[in-house]
């Protein structure tokens, strides 16, 4: 049982973090196949946080998770913060096999993404 | 002579600010034969700030530009600080096509982006 927890900083806004669950929403329709259970976190500032994220993962059964940051920069959170409380977390699930992927920005389809987005203005 | 300004919030961190300069400069290299000119601007905390990427642009003999907004959520910033910000400057260009494109976030690629990113790591 494959699963995906999306991280995300976490607002103060709330329309920005439910942004972040629907989009956790849309990624559950649109790939179950490859991820049986997928969830939304948040580093701080909003429920669920990272390691109940983690929890509610576990709890669906899963066997393996993937912690995706939903950041666009390499900066102090993704380098240090997340890769730290996952650290933290992983032992209270020594069956799980716990990674962190690369966070969005560093994606190499972020040329097509940007240019996707610029032209659909013209 | 079309121009593309890469928006992003700016940090105290000057490693993230580098970060999207260095993207604007991959842009450069990639997209040449879709936009003429391209440059990174920044909303706040680091330079260039918007009004002054928009001269570099004009500058350099844009006829239009796409404000393109590198946030993933639609937060404040992208909602009112940015369009607010292109507003006021604006009529400093008549002679300019200025226009701001959709958020980073709200590409219909981001669902490729995340299961991209996921998979980056299995």
């Amino acid at each position: 049982m494959k699963a995906l927890l999306l991280v995300a900083h976490g607002s103060r806004r709330k329309q920005s973090n439910d942004e972040v669950v629907l989009l956790a929403e849309r990624l559950r329709k649109n790939c179950s196949e490859q991820y049986n259970i997928i969830h939304a976190g948040f580093l701080e500032l909003a429920e669920t946080l990272i390691p109940d994220g983690i929890k509610k993962c576990a709890d669906d059964g899963a066997t393996s998770i993937i912690v995706l940051p939903y950041f666009l920069n390499s900066g102090r959170h993704v380098v240090e913060d997340i890769p730290n409380i996952v650290k933290d977390t992983s032992p209270h699930y020594p069956g799980i096999d716990i990674k962190i992927a690369q966070h969005l920005g560093a994606s190499d389809l972020m040329m097509d993404l940007l240019i996707s987005s610029a032209n659909s203005t013209s």
